[in-house]
């Protein structure tokens, strides 16, 4: 679970990927505007792409939480996906995406939605490598990078392989607010 | 975000759904297993139907959370996706997906995902109108409801829209553990 | 020709696959319907699933009949497709097919399609290999099964493999109405 | 039933279309081999272009049959396929497909497949239209517009919209061999 | 750059190649037509075929030029592309293609695109390997045949692999107008 | 063909576009690589979203130009697009692309491709509309300023709209070398 503190550490901009698309019919619901899934599959390769970066070996995908699809995207529309390491594990990254869409006529980018991804690193044999530690660049990254430590916890109590008792980001969050 | 009480509830059941795919080449990464992507889709297709079958009309993906994979899924295999409305809200619902995997050769089911995806019900004009209750059909089904209203309260925090203080069910399960 | 008495038969139920779709603009022809080569590829997927997990092996596509478009399949519509082992032969098994389509307004499941999908089964070496025989479950299943082989007459008759004299299943069919 | 004499007839030739394809990973299956619900599809749009050249308006598949994989076709592999319209009724045309499958580096050209589809032709408001006749050109499209008939007898008999004793072609296939 | 003698030649009938399509919703842009780049990928199959069959193996994509889009394409249109070799170097090929677009109503061909494409032959270790000649077998071939010729030494030109000045065939067509 | 002096014009920044793609086993071609129709479509999406955004309305493929494919790109690896109007006539706009292809491992990026590809600007109704001048915003924005209007001169003599003694751009270039 602790960074591999032995690997040079690597900043989230060496791995940032950004992925511009165009919603076009075969991308769409039957409302005509961008199907939630294949958003997905963007994220999920745009994401993946920034996890190879970052561990110089292929990585798939081990986990996504909180995707937010805040307005409908609509047929024709630019849709800008950006993906940045928020902080690695031992084997494991998160991801951060962002998702910006604009129209042809007004290119006001609007961010309509955001998720993390996590991905594990795999070696040529297909096993779980060690990837390197990530080194903040900025404030954004550093609120990301603390972030993430409480997302992680959160999901392996979600996945019943931690006891809330044993997470003390997600205490302090919600212990703040206790008699 | 209370259910709407006026709408007869329905049951799980009633909008439970079952796709099963064969894992294709077309589907595959570079390791020859099923891309991350590919089935995030494919959760999204499988739940969009049950979300709109409960909803009597069509639904669109408004978030997606706790996307777990816990084995790859080789190229061959059997993927079997199961989506249950687990809890409905004003306009929205939250639906349960389980993927289970077999090969073709020992035809044994591993759950090797389980994710939660929440749709909006859209009415004619592409605006959000009220959905039927749900009435828990057994305890899984009740287990599951409870634990969709942790679910929401967290993704509100985690989007800004709700304060941690008034989040009374993540409250008792994280003050449960303070000295 | 003759089903492989020396394996285990299989029951239909035990291979019984359910895939349900959503039809989407990528899915439709120039009428906004759902174009009849995908619904067949859609089938194929299906059938080919009951196929090999009767046959405990990948099977391949052999034959294809009486495949009926009775309706047209709108936009938006849900699909549900059911196959099922009819019989199985020494290497091959033919597989029914049953498509019900519903809107999410109305959830009214109507059969909109049948057909019928033949398999070979394939070893590690890509050759034929014996597969277990049916034990038809219920009187659908019984009836379905005694049809199964005068299709296999027919389907021989018409690739010329096959002499109408030698088909006493379709014989009887039709010689019951010679004066 | 009987084709529409008032409107001109045309020519099989007038109407038949060729597609050529290569077996790209991407169409194939587990084995490497082209999937069949891929040819099934590719054959959907084939014929569809003859039968919607010969009615000069769009047409709906209504029925598929006698579609025969007679050898694995391999990826890389060259894939043709020729269809021709053998028979139009009233509003409904039978259209034969032959695949034919070489490699770049034999160029020597197998018979792989081959199938029956019917098509529907509809009008501007989707309701089907009279198509013209067939005037076969050649033997062989004698051959094949003759025995649409009987093909077309079955189809109605197995669609249980027909009795086996009005169908007076397929009586006398088996009727000769009565004793 | 010369061709190889020592190989029989071959004329571009034995390696014509005819595709037909038919524009579905799933190859459109946002207005309903034909998206440039569905046509592009369809072109890259279509003369890809030719240079496989020219050459006896397979051959890939080494350049692209003079594609012409003269008119939109419209859905439901049904595409005929013919694909024909025009000049064969030693181990490269040039390919011409003509797209032709009808509506089923009409069913007048339109030249609607042209482009050459350029293919290199592959031997099995993934190397260049010699292509035969081609021997142009009617006058329009003859005149594509020595438009290649230019064609090529201005693609050698615009890639800064070749000076102007040793571009004999470019000279002659812009120094016959000179002072 | 002159350039709209009346609207402000743009700077190529402004519609620069970043596209990151991996390559799937989907997107190849028989020996593992990327195949040549499946990056002529990615580069006709990236560019096409170029021209929109200088447009600020859609923007259909007109012509693509010196497609360039200098080396195999090998499954797996990751693929950088990114586009740049060159020149803005009165409707239309030519756009260059360079494709960059770097593995997980090295992350060496090389160049591995170029193009140019035209597009007409659309409006409303269809017809084409009058776009920005470009102001080039350095010396390599300007030299393929100057450049793209050989390249129109070149694509209006081959398509015979142009006759070579009004091409004063070629001219030089070739002239130049006039004994």
């Amino acid at each position: 679970m602790t960074a591999n503190t032995h690997i040079p550490a690597k900043t989230p901009d060496q791995s940032e990927t950004v992925m511009t698309e165009m919603v076009l019919p075969n991308d769409t619901n039957n409302l005509g505007n961008l199907m939630g899934g294949n958003l997905l599959h963007w994220m999920d390769i745009c994401s993946a792409i920034t996890a190879g970066k970052h561990a110089n070996t292929i990585a798939v995908t081990a986990a996504v939480d909180n995707v937010s699809f805040q307005h409908p995207i609509y047929g024709g529309a630019i849709v800008t996906l950006k993906s940045r390491v928020t902080r690695a594990f031992r084997t494991s990254m998160e991801v951060a995406i962002e998702v910006y869409t604009e129209t042809m006529e007004s290119q006001e980018k609007v961010l309509t939605n955001t998720a993390f991804y996590t991905f594990v690193a795999l070696g040529p044999e297909g096993k779980p490598v060690p990837v390197p530690p990530i080194q903040p660049a900025n404030p954004g990254d550093r609120e990301r990078y603390d972030a993430a430590l409480r997302r992680r916890e959160l999901r392996l109590i979600l996945a019943g392989r931690k006891s809330p008792k044993d997470a003390p980001a997600l205490q302090a969050l919600f212990g703040a607010v206790q008699p």
